[in-house]
C-alpha cells in the first residue's frame, strides 16, 4: 500500500480536508487544484476546483467545484452567525448555478430519518418551502418571485430495500426538474469540523460518500441533469480518529527520538503491523458501524438543518429577502 | 341534494360503514353487494364485495373486495388480542393476494410522519422487514423462505410537492414490483371505530380517500399492478360529528313529536337550513381541517403499526412463523 | 340544572371565555369582574380582573387578574407575527409580577410530552434558558443580567402515578424559588382560539384544569410562593363542539318558529333530553377522552412553544434584549 | 500518577469491568472482592461482590453487590434472547430487594431525552407499569397482584438547572417509597458492552457515573430509602478508546522489542508524554462531549428499554406472569 493509498483508505467526504491531508504528504501544490480562500468575521470561505483526471485520481475527488464555508461558532449556539452563514450560503449556492425565472428544482434529503446523525437531509426536507403543487394548482395564493420546488426524503437502502439512486432516477422522470439540490450528512477526518463546516459542490453524491453509503451515485451522469449536493458533517468515522491518534504518535515518538536514533527504525519497522493489529482489536465488534459524536448531536443537527433549509428557501425564491430567511420555515 | 347526495358528503373510508349508512337510509338489501360476516372470539370478520356499477355508484365505493377486522378491545392495551388481530390479518391479506415464491412487493406507507394521525402509513413501513436488497446483494444472509420486500414511504403533497401517486409510479417503473401494498390512516364515520378496525382492499386507495386528501388514486388502473390498501381509522372529520349530532338530534325531535303533529313539519322545513349554518358558524375558521381523535392517539398508532407491520410481514415471508411474528420487528 | 351550572358544565380554562358565556347569558355586566381591551397591530390583549367572590363563584373562575393576548393571524406561520405577540408577551408578564435582580424563578411545564395537544408545557421547558445551576457553579461564564432560572416538565399523573402538584411542592421546599411560573396546555370553547390566544393569570392552576386533568391545584395557597399561569389553548373538548353544535341548532329553530308558534314549547320541552341522549350515544364510548385539534397540531405546537419560551427568556434575563429573544433558543 | 490513579482515569460504571482492568494490572486476585459466574444459554450471569474498604477504593467502586447480565446476541435483532434476558433481569432484581406486598417503589429515570444515549432512563419510564394512582384512587380496577409504582424522569442538570439528587430527595419526602429503582445509561470501557450488558447494583448512583455526569449521588445514605441502580452501557467516551488505542500501541511495540532492547527503555521514556499530546490535540476541541457510539442507537435503545421496563414491571407486580412481560408494555 502506497502513502497516498494509506492517506486515502481514511475517510472525508470534505475535498477541502482531502486536498489539505495530500498537500501534508507530498509537500507541494497538486496540479490541476486551484484553490482560495476568503474571511469573512468569523466565517471563512474556501472554493476548491479540481481540473484534472490526475487531481480527481490523487485527492479521491470528482473534477468539479467545492465551496466550503467554515464557522468554529456554529458549535456554539449563536443564532446571529447562524443567519451570517445561512445568507452566505445562499449566496455560494447561487454562484454555482443558473437560476431562470422558470426553473424547477428537487432537493433530496439524503439518509436516515432514525439515525440521528446521518438525518440531516431529512430534516432540511421539514423545513422547506415547497412550491411546486401550489404553482400548480393555485398559483394566485404565493404571488410573485417563486420557483416550483419540489422535494423528497426517500430513505436509505436499508429501510426502501431501493438503492436511493434508483428511486431519484424514478422521481426525476416524472416531475422533469432542471436541477437537483441533493442534501446529505457528511464524515469528516477532524473533529473540528463536526457542524462547522458546510460544503458545497456540483459534482453530485459520489458513490461511498455520505455518512450510510451509498453505492449509486447520484450526479449529471446517472440522473440526466446537473446535481448540487450540499453536505455538513456530522460524525467522523471511529477508524478514522483511531488511525489519526495512533499514526501521530507513531510520528512523535519517531520525530522526538530523531531519525539517527536506532529506535527510529525500529519503530517505523515494527510500528505499522502492530497498529493495525491493535486498532482492529479495540474497535471490534462493532467495527465499521462506529462513530464519534458530541453529545449534543440532536441539537446541533436540528440548528444545522434550520440554517441550511433557510439557505436554500432564500437562493431558490427570489421572493424571499435573505434579511427574513425564517419566516418561511416549516 | 338528493338523501343519497346527502349521505355520501359524510367521509368515512370503510365500505362496511358506507353499506351501513346506505341499508339505513333506503332500508332494503343493495344488489350488487354482497356481505358475509363471521364472529372469532372477540374479533368480527366482515367481507364485503362490490360487483355491479350500479352498486359502486350508490356506495361511493370501487367495485372490489373489502375485508374488515374488528375488534373494540384494541382501544385497551391488549397485547394478546393484538396478537390474535395481526394473525387473522395476516390471513385475510394472503386470501385477497396470489404470491408465488418469487413475488416480489412494493409495500408504500402513505401519509406524513409529521402528523400524528396520519403517520400510521410511515409508521408502519419503519417495522417492516424489508429484503429486496438483501436477496440481490447477500442472499446466503436471510435463508429460505423470504420474498423481495421493498417500502417507501414517500410523505405527502404539501412536502413534496409532488402527487404520492406520481412518485409510485416513477419507483414502481424502477423497481418494477409484482405487487403493491398501499398501507394508509383511514377517516371513519362512527368515532367506535379509531383504532379498532382494520379494512384490507383489493381496489387500490381512490382519489380523496385517506386523512390527508390524495388527488391521484393509487391502483392496478394507474401503477399497472395489482394494489392492495390497508388501513386503520384514526381520525373522524369534525365535520362528521358534527353532522351526525344535528342530524340525529332532529330526528328525535321529529320522532318524539310524531309525524301528525304540526311541530314535525315546521321543525322539518326550517330545520336543514339552520343545521348547515349552526355548522359552519361553530367550525369556522378551521372548517374542514378539524379532526376528532382520541386523546392518546400517540400510543394507539404505534401499537396499530406494530399490529399491521407484524401481520404484513407474517404475510410476505413464509419463513416468519405467525407465531413469532413480533421476533422481526424493530 | 341551572342555566348558569349548566353554562359551567362547558368546559374552559379561559376567563375571557367564561365572562363572555356569563355575559351572553345574563345579558348584563358582571359586578367584580373588570376588563379593559386594547388593539396593538394584529393583536387584541384582554386584561380581566375578577374581584369578588360572587364573580370567582359566577365564572368559575379564582379571583385575580388574567391577560389574554389574542392574534388570529398566529394560525398562519407568521414569523413576524409571532416576533410581535413574544415581545408583548414579555411585557404583560412582566407586569404581573415584581423583579428583584436576585429573584429566582422555577419555570414548571405541566403536561404530557407523549400526547402531542398535552405536550405545549414540556416543549416551552426544552426551549428554555435555564440558569440556576450556572449561576451556583459558574458565574462568571453568563456574565450580569440573568437571573437564576430552573426548570421541571414533571409529567402527569398517568405517567408518574404522583399528583404533579406534590411533585412540585416537594421540588419547592428543595429548590426555594421566589416566583413558580407554570405552562400549561389549555382547553378552549372556541375553536378559533385555538394557537392563536395566550393566556397570562397570577392565579395559579386550579384543580381540573389543563388538557389533562389535574387534581391539586397548583398556587400561592399550595405552594407558598407566587405561581404565575401561562397556557395557550391546544384542543376544545369534543363535548363542547358537541354541545354548541346541539344548543345553538335548537335555539336557531325555536327563533326561526317564534316564541308563540306551538312548536316553541313542544321543542322547548323535548329537546333537552334528546339533545343530551343523542350526544352521550354519538360520543361513546370514548367519551370524555375526545378532543378536536386542527390536524397541523404538530407544528402549531411547535411555535407556539418556541414563543412562549423566548417571551419567558426574555422576561426573567434583562440581559436578553427582547429583539433577540430567538438568540438564546435551542 | 501512579499505575491504579492512572487506571481509574480511564472511565467505566461497570464493576466486572473495573475489576478486570485491576487483576490485570495487578495480576493478581483482589482481597475483598467475591466473584461467581453463571452460564445460562447465551447469556453470562456475573455477581460481584465487593466487601472491604481497601477494595472500594482500589477498584473505585462502591462496597455492595453488582450483577451484570452480558449476552452480545443482543446486538442483533433478537426479540427470543431479548425476553430471556429480560426474565433474567426481572429474578435477579428480585434477588437484590426484599419485597413485602405492600412494598412501595420508585422508579427514575436517569438522563436527557434529547440525547439519544442518554435517553435510556426516560424511555424506561415511558413503558412502565405505574400503579401508585389507581391503587389510591381506583384499586377495584386493577384487582390482586399489584404493588404502588410510581415513576419520574426528572431530566438533568443542564435541563433543569437543579441537581437530580434534590429533585429526587424532594419528591421521596413528598411520596415516602420504601424502595428507590434508578435507572440509567452507563458509559463502559469496552465496545463490545454497548447495549449488551446490563448492571444492577445495591449500591446506587455515584456522583459522576451515567453518562451526564450526576454529582449528588443518588442512594441509601443520601436519599434515605434503599437504592438499586439499574443500568446498560450505551457509549464509550472517545477518550476511553483513545487512552486504550495509544497504550496498547505502545504496549505492543515495546513487547516486540523486548525489555532489553534500548528502544524499549526510550520509548517508555518519551512516550506518555507524546501519548497525552496526541491525544488532548486529536480530541479538541469537543474534548470531554465526545462519545463513540454505533450508528444504530436509536433502535438499540428502544430495544434495550423494552427489555428493562419489561422486566421491572414483572419484578415489581406479581400479577404480571414473567411469560407474558410483553402485555403490559406501552
Amino acid at each position: 500500500m502506497t502513502a497516498e493509498q494509506e492517506r486515502r483508505s481514511i475517510r472525508t467526504d470534505l475535498a477541502i480536508e482531502a486536498h489539505q491531508m495530500l498537500v501534508e504528504e507530498v509537500k507541494e501544490e497538486i496540479p490541476g487544484v486551484m484553490m482560495e480562500t476568503e474571511t469573512i468575521g468569523e466565517m471563512r470561505v474556501t472554493r476548491v476546483n479540481i481540473t484534472s483526471e490526475d487531481a480527481e485520481r490523487r485527492m479521491g475527488k470528482k473534477q468539479g467545484k467545492y465551496i466550503t464555508l467554515e464557522a468554529p461558532g456554529l458549535r456554539q449556539k449563536n443564532t446571529e452567525l447562524q443567519d451570517i452563514v445561512s445568507r452566505q450560503f445562499t449566496k455560494e449556492l447561487l454562484s454555482m448555478i443558473e437560476l431562470e425565472a422558470d426553473t424547477t428544482i428537487l432537493v433530496v434529503g439524503l439518509g436516515n430519518w432514525n439515525v440521528t446523525p446521518d438525518a440531516l437531509g431529512p430534516r432540511v426536507i421539514k423545513d422547506l418551502l415547497v412550491t411546486r403543487h401550489i404553482l400548480h394548482l393555485q398559483p394566485e395564493t404565493l404571488g410573485e418571485g417563486f420557483r416550483a420546488v419540489s422535494a423528497i426524503a426517500p430513505g436509505v437502502l436499508g429501510i426502501t430495500g431501493v438503492e436511493t439512486g434508483e428511486i431519484i432516477q424514478g422521481l426525476v422522470e416524472k416531475v422533469k426538474p432542471d436541477l437537483l439540490i441533493a442534501v446529505d450528512a457528511l464524515a469528516a477526518r477532524s473533529l473540528s469540523r463536526l457542524h462547522t463546516t458546510v460544503q458545497i459542490a456540483d459534482t453530485g453524491i459520489t458513490p461511498g460518500s455520505g455518512v450510510g453509503n451509498k453505492r449509486l451515485g447520484i450526479s449529471q451522469e446517472t440522473i440526466g441533469i446537473p446535481v448540487i449536493a450540499v453536505g455538513v458533517p456530522t460524525v467522523v468515522d471511529a477508524v478514522t480518529i483511531a488511525d489519526d491518534l495512533t499514526t501521530h504518535l507513531l510520528e512523535a515518538i519517531m520525530e522526538e527520538a530523531g531519525p539517527d536514533s536506532p529506535v527510529y527504525k525500529v519503530v517505523q519497522s515494527i510500528a505499522e503491523g502492530d497498529r493495525r493489529s491493535v486498532m482492529s482489536e479495540i474497535l471490534e465488534p462493532y467495527g465499521g458501524r462506529l462513530m464519534v459524536t458530541p453529545k449534543d448531536i440532536d441539537t446541533l443537527i436540528e440548528d444545522v438543518a434550520r440554517l441550511l433549509a433557510g439557505g436554500i428557501n432564500a437562493a431558490m425564491h427570489p421572493a424571499i429577502e435573505s434579511e427574513e430567511t425564517g419566516k418561511y420555515l416549516h
